[in-house]
């Protein structure tokens, strides 16, 4: 989809190419997009007698709130995936492992949303606690496959672009490491609490993430033709 | 997908780059795209005995009526949301979520669709009051979320090309807002009324703002390369 | 997705630019993309009892048969679709719709496939009569949304580039009205004779169009760059 | 998706143009990202009864390994055909082919991972035997489509880049070769053996073929603007 046209440019008038991330870049848009908009699609009318609709679709709040939150989460992984790609100028083999380790737990997350949608709804607690479990899980592996993502260009400087600060990547990984441990913490909270105090954990982070975002685009050193940047 | 290539070249040659659409117009027709296939894609076999394929396929036309009308509306809402596009420049964060929260609210559409198209199969009343005024709330959240977008262009004119007049964003606000009124109206006819005025208005309003457009493409001031234009 | 460079590129160099066919092209991509997709993702593992998942594979026949067809079919129809855009220099509304309209014919195609593989599983003749008699009617509607598509390019030659000859589109025509008639005809044979003889035209057909395609693409008058060509 | 922009340049500044492969690699991207996707999509909240969901998604282990194997499986087919396609300059209708041939078989992938994932569930093993050697039977088909398309790269040396050794692709149909006969082999010690014994095979094979690739992509003969390379 997208082009990652500027790194692509960059690569090019750069001295050694190794891959152009133009081709990751589409195909990680593609699955981000494909994966948000399923979870959307998700949705489906439910099964009702005459007159039973309204209540029916009143019932379903907890699915609603689950999609919105999966949504905004997986928005804001895709903006600070773009803001990442801003800064990256080529890629090698364990470049393109990592982020199709990203991609790999990022498709993961509609899984546990319709678990902990389907379980809210049936209301039973000791499923509920799983299924926030489950949730936590998935959103630590997240987390994880950032924080190699972020070491793996921290330790490759080289495949960063020119005018990006080397110590950039290598200061994302405490944000990504909190995320780990912070779902870890909610997943606990869950099967020991209550099933809510997760959900709400859940629903903070992403807007934690959202907000406290390094990840602006790179803005290019100069602003000139053949320096352009920020994608 | 689309690479907005146009664009970016205008956003590179021209003094700050915050951020180029071209990922965010990928990402966009990305999901515009599967959201307007899978809702095609949603017609099913139906269950039958011998013989009864055909009556089965013929009594399903409230179904093919309102996959018609959604992909009609999805088709306008591309062709605006390029048109859009065509005079971005660049892309702040809150220009970035304003785009995704049209994104959420037109995943969203299949779903009231399979609803309306569901109860208007089994033909309860009451339950097809609550299906038309469940697609009319979603209509009018998809058309809120375009108020949102054309306002916050306008409020930020530094973000469109230097060519499109200031005021162009400002002037495309009333239509969004007709859209919110005539998408509620339609809803408290439904509910008041009947379903089939509801389902009616929902044909006529994408043709409404297909034909009303001013959304042609942005041309270019000057024809040359470097300015190119509608992208 | 593709991004129809060339084209562009070629419509930057020439004078007045209506609108750039790159967003359409991509948005087109992505959908065939989908719908070709899914088609084959429609591959359920069958529902057995111990011991009987061979023959269960072996009694679905009738479906590989059908989702090869129709695979073959949506892939002659993209590379078509790709010839066709190799000569398009620039898109006005109505060719933006007349594309719409094809791809909303082409994301049909499922919907018959999935009612004729049913069919021929439970093996009601007159249910199949019924299914081809679906399939031969999308594949009609589908030969008429190029025809209307290649009638307004014949009409516009401003549209096409400069060096694609002017009666191009037109000689396209007649191959697309054959293809209405055709499906037709099959479709009335499938009702009035056997439901086989519709199915082995409906198999026949796309490799007719695959092998008296004249759409090879576009190459450029001249070589050279900025005159490109064939995307 | 992607844009194969580097190719595409490539292309341009060569002598005579078929058929620039940027279409044909978006295109293929998008498949590929929606095949992968929708493998992990179709993990789905198990049914279970009050407090039975964490067994119940326990039990589902089979079925993890199951789809982690085929999305290792599918991400290093992506990773090859990018290789590949870093080499390819221009395409012809046979090219085309082969490439939507590889696709075909690609798309096929979910369905024996699904039986394979539904038997093991089950666990009667006469169904394991038959599922195992499904599985095979797509992997050796998935293989033939390689050895389909890297021979007819090694037959048509005009249709790769200048700096591209003209033996290369000759030298990986041996690799592709192999690929269909450890299917083969796999599938047999499935069915004659044990079932596990294939699965095995299974996981081990995607490995060996990411470790083994000659597949690292096209660097390019000079660094310089306008020779560019690896996409």
């Amino acid at each position: 989809m997208a082009t990652g046209r500027d790194s692509a440019d960059d690569a090019r008038t750069s001295s050694t190419v190794r891959s152009d991330p133009a081709r990751a870049v589409a195909f990680s848009d593609a699955i981000i997009a494909i994966v948000i908009t399923l979870l959307v699609l998700d949705l489906r009318p439910p099964d009702t007698e005459p007159g039973g609709l309204l209540p029916a679709l009143l019932d379903e709040w907890p699915t609603y709130l689950a999609y919105a939150g999966s949504y905004v989460y997986l928005a804001v992984i895709w903006l600070n995936h773009k803001a990442a790609f801003t800064r990256i100028r080529e890629m090698d083999r364990g470049l393109q492992w990592a982020n199709l380790g990203i991609l790999a737990t990022l498709a993961l997350v509609p899984w546990p949303t319709a678990v902990v949608a389907e379980t809210a709804r049936t209301g039973d607690l000791t499923n509920e606690r799983v299924a926030v479990a489950l949730y936590a899980l998935v959103g630590a592996l997240m987390c994880s496959s950032w924080l190699v993502f972020f070491a793996y260009l921290a330790r490759h400087p080289d495949l960063t672009k020119q005018e990006v600060d080397d110590a950039y990547f290598a200061r994302e990984r405490p944000r990504a490491f909190i995320g780990v441990v912070l779902y870890l913490v909610a997943g606990m909270a869950g099967v020991f609490i209550h099933p809510l105090v997760a959900s709400a954990i859940f629903l903070l982070l992403p807007a934690f993430y959202g907000l406290t975002s390094h990840g602006h685009d790179q803005r290019p050193a100069l602003a000139g033709p053949g320096v352009g940047g920020g994608a």
